[in-house]
């Protein structure tokens, strides 16, 4: 007998009501539905059925999430963070399988099915992070879906020994290249990039690089990612994250910047910072740039905030780009889902019949409405599976 | 018999554990306190004690809180909104009285125990905004304090018959004179602040002025506003709220102005905007100007966001302003308590003994991880009276 799940009465994308039939983990039928003698039942009421929240930029591994609060006392600069972290990691028992499968756990609350997770790798910490989350993305798979990105949080070049470190961290089976400032931080952005996309030739793995740099900077990094997309054919294969520099107060040469990004298909990640300059959402995605989001940091030593809730993120990403009209709310949930899924390349992700039964149901009369209210009502479905219900998940994660 | 309400183990603005008296709607003492024959006793679990949220700047005239979702369609300028607003009004059976009062429960629900509001006024909608809110502050005026800016909206001098509308609304008992942008919108800023400074005098109300102008626009109006301020004596009566151009490149400039404010003792109100430039919050306040916060429109014609929830907005003012160091949160939260008290001039408020007993506990371990929560789990207190319990007012209101 295949396993069967009848969700009753939600509306799928805010549409009219239907019943949705799930079968063997997949969508298998979306309509008026007469039960059927094995399936389990699902009362929607009503409720929104949007696929899976997609959480495209975290750091599981060095969440304080479920510990006691922290004092937050890191300058002001991105270095100051850095060193503050690398300095106080040592005395605060961050175990990273344990505070990961914190994360992730209440992430999946919120609804989000997938995660890409940036994990630290340098030459204090060496992989020990990745196995961590290895680990929890192992032992939880059945509930969430965890991809993981090799990231020198403490520079590469200027880090001797953190390259070699990458590349058994890739070797181990870890599914992404990270890269941070090439410029800013390792002070040779030919020789950081050089050295990413080698990994990523090796290995034939995408890649997914930190870009803090603002402006003029940002954009002459930017330019080089670009080139070695167009000259290595990994089109579709990189996403750039934080992006602040196509947030730059010259919109002409942001405005070809974007350009270059569709033409090359590379991704960018946004947080939507309130306090940065940030990509232009509604003018990526009209360009053909697919635009994704995340947290970043929860509750860690860089950033104090964070619920892990991807509706809230679309509502920052709505209240940073000035989305008001219902149209541009639901671009700004798009962008934490289907944006999500292919920057990530997801297969059959969304709510079309064949796709996998991923999903979230909420309350709201609208897509619009789902955001503003960001309700706590969740109910999470994973391959067919309910996986949490309003508040808390149906099995306890170790 | 005096009126005593007893709460057991609450820590006040999250220092250590204490039992806090309430007597006759002031609180009586703060200690070990022994029980007492007559005291209701309230157990905080432990939870943090603040002093009741105050909402400084909103428009519950005008919301559509407790109705269908409304699809937001207008243009994206200022004039759009307006207009669209004007509009629409006549078609959307926005009662103000009943409107206004589902969103004060809203906003008592989350702990806000002072509302001002901003109210229309214009030569359609003539003083029924006015009178429907004054019949809601009235009727609900013992569990929540609300206070009434005469607000020209659709602008002052552009709309002959305005001027005499505020001032019929102040002679009714609003307590405010409201103003806006006295050269975008009413295109005379000489006339249009000498008017409402002229109805202040009259009348011996503050003034409450909504200042969107940015750049040297802004700054243009806002020296206009000082030296009225200098030349009337209204030191200490005068807030402005938004000040964009407090946001401008031109950080010198700025830093006059700000200087010019902290002198004139003029306050601030901000939203904390992600998507405008705004008033740096830590250089107002370290300069001297009183600044508080306010979630502006929620779910109305102008801004399809908000959930009355001023915790939040401690939240988008940390964000904003890039305030990640506790003190830096903490600051946050000070401006949607004590900076709101300040720039409404209430008397007594605060948690020394002494103080009226308008009061909030909410989990967290310390002041930041209150505004980082954002907890649902809020009791709130009125004048030593508990009126809203987790999720719902203790009495429900018509």
């Amino acid at each position: 007998m295949p396993e069967e799940l009848l969700i009753r009465n939600v509306r799928p994308a805010g549409g009219g009501s239907a019943d949705v039939l799930v079968r063997d983990g997949r969508i298998a039928a979306i309509g008026a539905i007469e039960a059927s003698a094995g399936a389990a039942e699902l009362d929607g009421g009503g409720r929104l059925l949007l696929p899976g929240l997609v959480e495209a930029h975290t750091h599981l591994d060095k969440t304080f999430w479920g510990m006691s609060w922290r004092k937050h006392g890191a300058g002001p600069r991105l270095i100051d963070r850095i060193e503050n972290e690398r300095r106080n990691r040592r005395a605060l028992d961050l175990d990273p399988d344990r505070q990961s499968g914190r994360l992730v756990a209440q992430l999946l609350t919120m609804g989000t099915t997938h995660v890409r997770s940036h994990v630290d790798v340098d030459t204090e910490v060496g992989l020990a992070g990745i196995e961590g989350v290895m680990a929890m993305r192992d032992r939880l798979k059945a509930i969430i879906e965890v991809e993981i990105v090799a990231f020198p949080q403490s520079g590469l070049l200027i880090r001797p020994g953190t390259l070699e470190l990458l590349d058994r961290a890739l070797a181990l089976g870890t599914e992404v290249v990270g890269g941070l400032d090439p410029c800013a931080v390792d002070r040779d952005p030919k020789g950081h990039l050089d050295a990413i996309f080698g990994l990523a030739g090796k290995y034939g793995r995408p890649i997914d690089v930190h870009l803090h740099e603002r402006g003029e900077m940002g954009a002459f990094s930017l330019d080089l990612i670009l080139e070695r997309v167009r000259a290595l054919g990994m089109q579709g294969k990189v996403t750039v994250s934080h992006g602040f520099c196509l947030g730059m107060p010259d919109a002409g040469h942001a405005r070809r910047l974007i350009e270059g990004l569709a033409k090359e298909r590379v991704a960018v990640m946004t947080t939507a910072s309130a306090s940065s300059p940030v990509p232009p959402v509604k003018e990526c995605i009209e360009a053909g740039v697919v635009v994704c989001a995340g947290s970043d940091g929860i509750r860690d030593s860089w950033n104090p905030y964070g619920r892990g809730d991807m509706l809230e993120r679309a509502m920052l990403i709505g209240l940073r780009n000035n989305f008001r009209r219902d149209e541009e709310i639901e671009l700004a949930l798009d962008v934490c889902t289907y944006g999500g899924a292919k920057a990530m390349g997801l297969q059959g992700y969304g709510l079309s019949i064949g796709c996998v039964a991923d999903l979230l149901l909420v309350p709201g009369e609208t897509l619009a409405e789902a955001v503003v209210s960001r309700s706590a009502d969740r109910t999470v479905i994973k391959r067919g599976r309910i996986v949490a219900r309003p508040g808390a998940l149906t099995e306890p994660v170790a």
